[in-house]
């Protein structure tokens, strides 16, 4: 029965889901709601979805984006998502958002969205922003101070961040080219990877000495 | 001379634009910065841009987003777009966003974005929203009220309606998966075409007396 | 036991299939024949598939496109559809077709393919035809009439029609870019929708009294 | 004044068109009328286009597809053409057609379209038709025997044929997913290379003798 | 019991895969490693892939390519394939690899990969390669020489070959733009298809005796 | 007539180039040579190109990749890039390749590749190679030692490196999922960034002292 039992199971877990993203493959159908209720098992590219007749509102709903984040840490800053994890009828749908909180002096720092463009407009505070565009475009930093009711836009892959500026919290909403756009924060996948990337390699990559790299690695990976 | 000249403003026409677009194909470079400035003449599929090189902030950057728009008219709503005709910096990069105002009780009338799906968020006031699926899905309404901080989604192609059910003025912030979504008001689209489909082909269509249907585009057309 | 049959059958009907569509995403084999003996449960972005080993000539096979349809109806019109509900084979694939009978004076009345291109053949009688652009493009009506072996094209998401304006039967075959292009038949998604949209709200839409709104509804939603 | 006119014609044929195809990148505006009269020169991926201000019926539209071709050539076949070479509003909009007349016992030989799906309705006659899948499927043969009103469908990308196996003329009408799908005929491609490929080579490839291949290649590129 | 068996077995096989490819659609996860253990039963466009927690190392490697093939067969080459059936990471990943052994004088002959593109590397010896355009652009043969160090290209979906005209072994490396290219052999598959194309089809065709047909295809077929 | 020499010039440049990519929009045409000689001015997504019935052999050729690329520089290695910058005829296909060479302890640093996938073959010595993965995946480092023959992948858009851990010179031929992936060092994109991201923002991000930002500010930007 045991066997049996994890047949099922396994043939379950095949309805299993995965994350999605920007420049998605386009839908095949009106509606492809995810479902999320998998544990572990079986993925496809993107996320298996119910019976299109079953959707309701609630698919397509999230309530919350008016509540401002938590920005009680070390960078203070806080992202609320809104993309299919959150609401499984963005499946196949190609766009996303988010909320971000910024406390005062607080940053989004270096990150990239492998999967998706994001444009971002300003509801309070003052930000200053930019990206880096890559080695052929001579690692160009393209940036700009940002006040309420400003828009800015971040192209997909490249490195980018927001700083608050002002002495007052600032807020921001931003759209995405992904229904899951991803986010690699640099700091953490360079010195936070786990297990860690070697620091003698790092020191040289980065022109740190590998004492400093071990350092970082420490505070990135354990929060020392 | 004069065919010289019409030969080289023809030529130069040819660095034209055009309209782009959600799930739009994906990039070939970093960046690609839509030029505006043709007259009329030669287009390609999304926009010519310029030398990525000469790509400045302010390409990226829209401002004015934190005023209400003018919703002094029959609907009682008003559209601020950020999309790649605003901002040239938006063009190959698959994503765009508006700003909406309602009025006590205005409404963004039924329609369709032929090249995205939209993702809303309200930020002030009382939402009715909705779409329609396809006849295949039986059209059916999926409908919900919104409030202040609520994220709602628009599948790619659906006709959806926004209105404004309380006494105050709404806004809200949306974000598509394309550069140049698209806007097809039904009403306007149907009974406002220009020049006129005929009156008797619509009566029919509809179940409309085709009195009515001249009535409309009269109203539609010449805003009688 | 019963646990044991229900979850078998939630991980048979994982197997099912769904919808799908025109611009399709690029398919990853030669063959992907769709399944399509599901009954409810689990979906993905298209079909799923069989082994490509067991495609047979009657999966990429339909007959029946030589009968004329029924056109005895309000409109005086009848699609015959071939697309990967009637031909499995057809799935990952991107195109589909259709026959289209007109009654003397039918219509195919206006609607929108949220995911493909039309390319319209007319095998006998006399058709008026057009779609109507965008807002952007300010709802430009771009008609004609074609006659015996001419052709058209409806562009995707735009809203067209063909109106049989000839005393006898018309008949026409058309082609899409898509495996399942979709149907939005506007009259029927705008006043039939299911549940109604608030007849208050589409009288202001549509500029009609909400009584006659009513009376559409009751018409397009009850057949009366 | 002669290089002004050829920096100037170089200029103008920078207008310059090109094929275009199936699974296409998909419209990023509503419509990109190709523009066809450029002579050579300057190329992008798909076609230049023009105003979409300035679209009329006539570029949607194309007449004679009533009109058997002309089917007294080698084979017993022709095809007429409906794609965007002929029909410039097809440009980005990812379809096209095509009508095939076929004499009795004519065949539309051996071929693939590198870039679409064909979906084929039988309007008179009885044809044999078939596709062969790639290696990884083993070469296997998937051919029917079709009558008026039959549809069958040829994936993308592999070899297929039609044969006429009746005693009197059939026509077939047939949708693409491209709006240029390309032609590989596979005798005129392998023996009618020009120039020749190297016959000792392809009469090891095709474990032919040499002398046959030339022979062969004498037939194809020579029409002896 | 044998119908639950079968019932689980069915739905285990859905964790079923296939084969995948070239401008595939693109990822919608950092990850989908696929799951090659099924066996037959329910494929996806693609693969089924595992859980992306579980990725490890292996996942995304594959060693040997520093072996040569053996190419003791009648054309004197093999292929090493570096696909999504050997390195089940590049599941949505839309790339793959292969290295090439040719013995002296012998051959890769006429194919084409209708999913990829390959761009190839001469290591070792001398070859003489070329692909054919279509039919639109005259079936005109690219072809070019290469010796050690060398690179060439062969687009999509067009018949190219490759002929060691050297005395000794020749090796190369190539890439692709698709996680499974697909092969299509010319000969195997037009006179090696199984079961075989009628001879005098082919002989028509191909404008050889239909004598010469039947004895190709025992060849090809049969291996005589 | 300088004006006209300038509006000449303008349109001359219209025919101009720029940069291009994996998972790229799919071709229209068998072949769109890239032409290459622009100045700077007008760009597209992707390339303009030149007439196919001009493309030659030349096209879509490179030499030189059996020649060790230059090590002699702080990281000790080089990249020998074969893409559409290098290959016209690469434009709109969608691969490309390199070769890397890597003195004895060399690296090639943590680096993105925004539009492709990498599949890495090498040659000769002993990599250490790995990606770390998103945060979604808690950035895990996925990792292996890889010797002659041995091939590995580095998902699109993820962070990766491969380092010499051998006594002797290594040598590794790539392919790519895009005719121009484009490269993201990390440590010269965020710290070699012109003008320089503020070292305090920095600072924080990666929880270094300003100072020490601002000593890597002076190597990477200045090469102190």
């Amino acid at each position: 029965m045991k066997a049996i039992q994890f047949l099922i199971g396994f043939a379950l877990f095949a309805l299993a889901s995965s994350l999605a993203s920007a420049y998605d493959p386009s839908p095949l159908q009106d509606l492809c709601v995810a479902i999320n209720d998998h544990k572990d098992g079986v993925f496809v590219n993107g996320k298996f979805c119910k019976d299109p007749k079953l959707a309701k509102a609630e698919d397509f709903f999230l309530s919350g984006l008016d509540k401002p984040g938590n920005t009680e840490n070390r960078l203070g800053f806080n992202v609320t998502n809104a993309n299919v994890e959150q609401i499984p009828g963005l499946n196949t749908l190609g766009t996303s958002a988010v909320r971000i909180d910024y406390a005062p002096y607080g940053q989004n720092p270096p990150h990239t969205h492998p999967r998706a463009t994001e444009i971002l407009v300003v509801l309070e505070g003052t930000l200053y922003v930019g990206f880096v565009t890559s080695n052929q475009l001579n690692n160009t930093l393209i940036a700009k101070v940002l006040n309420k009711g400003d828009v800015f836009v971040f192209p997909i892959g490249l490195i980018h961040f927001q700083v608050n500026i002002g002495k007052t919290s600032a807020v921001a909403f931003a759209g995405f080219s992904s229904q899951f756009p991803g986010v690699i924060t640099i700091a953490d996948t360079v010195f936070g990877a786990n297990p860690p990337i070697n620091p003698d390699f790092l020191g040289k990559a980065f022109q740190l000495d590998p004492k400093i790299v071990k350092d970082l690695q420490d505070k990135f990976i354990n929060g020392n």
